[in-house]
């Protein structure tokens, strides 16, 4: 039985990434914020704006992505929401290959082949019409500390 | 100048609380979901599924919102989107007037007055349209430490 894992990020479409770490910064008063970085097998650029808790700046992320390339997989979504807007979410699980197998037990369509995400450890994306409405990306929980 | 505050939750509209609930235990194996209440004066039925973090079950929540009465502001929402989904975003601030003000001055559009949220604090929205596509909740930190 699948459990419940941490809320690693909540993927944020946008058309122009420069503009989003602008108004992150300036309108909401983000302070930390990754380089961007190309995922050109994804098309997709991406960084992450970094939420304090209690303890740190370790909260859930928000996960920038502008498109990559024409074959982008966001170029539909930014057709139907030109601001851009709420993509994905993204929980953590320990294993992949068990999280993968739970997913397919229960019927859910996969989309694609499990790939290594921009955290760096292995993610799938699940279709949204199996998940009520949410596309939801599944990823290995980094090891060590540096995930968050 | 704002800062960012921590990711309170992030709003999930759907047809049925129940049948959101039942997919956040048996699917996605979520093991603490509150009580759904009803919230009339905005028009909708809402309940919390805690996520875990390091330290406990105080992630990021997710929030399922329901429509409730005919007048429900969710009804568009589940018009374009019949299985539900992402819905809004929202942030704690320390001082909800403080922050009603950050953003009357940047020139955002403030969705009617500030008034008592799911968490029973006060809260605002900001129209997605001056948010780069997301609508956005701001709500005053929960006092005490059973906010989350």
């Amino acid at each position: 039985m699948m459990k419940l894992g941490r809320l690693n990020h909540i993927g944020v479409a946008t058309p122009s990434i420069a503009d989003s770490v602008g108004y992150y910064r300036e309108v909401m008063g983000a302070t930390q914020i990754t380089e961007p970085f190309d995922m050109p097998e994804q098309g997709v650029k991406v960084c992450f704006v970094d939420t304090p808790t209690d303890s740190g700046m370790n909260g859930t992320q928000i996960e920038l992505i502008e498109p990559l390339g024409e074959g982008s997989t966001i170029r539909g979504f930014l057709e139907k929401n030109p601001l851009g807007g709420q993509h994905h979410l993204c929980y953590e699980v320990p294993d992949i290959d068990e999280a993968r197998a739970w997913f397919e037990g229960l019927g859910k369509r996969i989309l694609g082949p499990t790939r290594i995400g921009a955290h760096g450890t292995p993610i799938f994306f699940l279709h949204p019409k199996d998940m009520m409405g949410q596309l939801t990306e599944i990823m290995e929980t980094p090891r060590g500390s540096d995930s968050h």
